[in-house]
């Protein structure tokens, strides 16, 4: 039986954030995949689910949540008897642990959420470019271009030489010159597309560009100072495993943490000196499983049922820290 | 005749912004006005005009304006017999003076040219909000919201008290939380709309309001920065004239000038001390005629003809600071 937390089958499909597509094309996305994985696993698609549990980017608004839900019940009745849903961070903690700990995304925007061990959630950021995605590729990406425009404006002098960032733009944007950029700031701004800068970004960083380097470095400083944000309101355990405080790390950008170390534990280090004592050590970790895995076991939860993971098995730590000198 | 520089007639009309509304509506708006404005000025409206210069906002790029002639040719021969467009900071210019200056727009957006007295121009800025508008209504808006969500996420501790401002984000977007506001970043964003909030804080600001008062001031720091930009390039004569250096100031957010005052000055007094030793002093100053005049004017200029304008009845000096230490 499913109690058992045994992936029984699994299937992928396309975007169902609906801030992107839409309420009617993610739910119908959403029918689609589950009615599909029924099939896979041997039941019988015409028998509703007990519980169909989802981690969703976008899935942050009660509102809206709750409009998903309705619409997934009305339209698609044989798909489940109840839902939940949790937003991507969530879902991705509660793969990881039973026990909370922080998430820090940073894919193309990022994010952070505290998660305490009774349950209770903090966030920091996750407002979108607009209004911050601090350390996210989009900010890295961002940084760049303005540092470039900075430095032809005379405005602000670049903290280093712009040549490599500057042609890499040229060539990432197929632009010749500053003007032909504002389509892509403006008519044509896609902001994933914006974001894939970023890549090019941790290539010329990897082969030693300081002003690449120093903007990485800038994104550790701030993904760090996220966690110190919600450190204020972590309970006492989540401070003392063995692993030291647990921080779930998701989204592409964290391909580059060699760049971004420097930042990040230097930040981390001076919270600790200023008054987080008990911050004896932390641990990076990401996953090696689905995030929809954790979000399969608040589904459960939410109908009273337990579905135990193997938690060791879905993350993968590969940094750790100790503070020696406590 | 027209080589007195005398106004014949005036009119105005709606948007001409071919970034925003169309080249079509653009040259289909432009030629309504012209044609009225014959009329009005009792000449045939059958006789294309000599030369139509025009002062038009987005007119930065070359391809662009060209395309905007071409069509203003084909579709309305009896218009113009030929077309010169200057951006809105070089009309601004042209109608406050025949030596050049600098000016400085800060608007919904913000933007600086240096026009030296041989013609030769010098920007900084006017990139948009994705890329700055440091100074603007559009960034004061953005500064004074960033600071709520920074404080309310434990991110950057606000560098005063937010009570007011969020107070008055609350009331001016109509959102009673944080996630509230994401509609007016993304989906139904509307840059005039969200740069309209500035209002709001200047009230504070005046009213005693620390957090508004504060953002201000930076915003004369900045706007004074993109001065200090182009400095470097500006032609002697520009410091020799009684007025000292001349800058035009031209935007809504200049109707702010107390508090941004301080700044204001505190950077130009740095860059002084810095190295400018030639900046003896400067002048603030506010077009009182239309900036079309200027557009007008280097309409008549590029057939080989001369307006001659009183400059001295087209601006309105608001400030004068001379450097006695020098």
């Amino acid at each position: 039986t499913a109690t058992t937390g045994k992936i029984l089958a699994q299937t992928d499909g396309p975007c169902t954030n609906h801030w992107l597509v839409g309420v009617d094309k993610s739910v119908e996305t959403i029918n689609d995949m589950v009615q599909r994985t029924k099939v896979k696993a041997g039941l019988d698609p015409d028998t509703p689910l007990h519980s169909l549990g989802m981690s969703l980017s976008g899935g942050d608004q009660k509102d809206a949540i709750q409009k998903l839900i309705e619409e997934m019940g009305q339209r698609f009745p044989k798909l489940s008897q109840s839902y939940f849903i949790s937003t991507d961070a969530i879902g991705a903690m509660a793969t990881a642990s039973d026990c909370g700990g922080i998430v820090v995304i940073s894919g193309t925007g990022s994010n952070c959420k505290l998660v305490n061990p009774d349950g209770s959630q903090v966030g920091c950021g996750g407002w979108g470019h607009m209004m911050g995605d601090e350390g996210s590729a989009f900010w890295i990406s961002h940084q760049a271009v303005k540092a470039v425009f900075d430095a032809k404006d005379n405005f602000v002098p670049p903290p280093h030489d712009i040549t490599y960032v500057k042609k890499a733009m040229e060539d990432y944007f197929q632009v010749s010159d500053l003007m032909g950029m504002l389509p892509h700031f403006y008519r044509n701004f896609q902001k994933s597309h914006f974001a894939g800068f970023c890549r090019k970004l941790a290539e010329g960083a990897s082969a030693g560009d300081a002003l690449c380097q120093h903007i990485f470095t800038q994104a550790g400083k701030l993904l760090a100072k996220h966690i110190v944000a919600v450190l204020p309101q972590a309970q006492q355990t989540l401070f003392s495993g063995e692993l030291g405080l647990p921080i779930l790390c998701e989204g592409a950008v964290w391909g580059s943490w060699e760049l971004m170390k420097s930042g990040f534990t230097e930040v981390l280090a001076e919270a600790k000196a200023s008054g987080f004592h008990h911050l004896r050590g932390y641990s990076l970790m990401t996953l090696c499983k689905s995030s929809a895995l954790g979000g399969a076991k608040l589904g459960a939860q939410n109908v009273g049922a337990v579905l135990p993971l193997d938690y060791q098995a879905n993350v993968n730590v590969f940094y750790r820290h100790s503070f020696t000198n406590q």
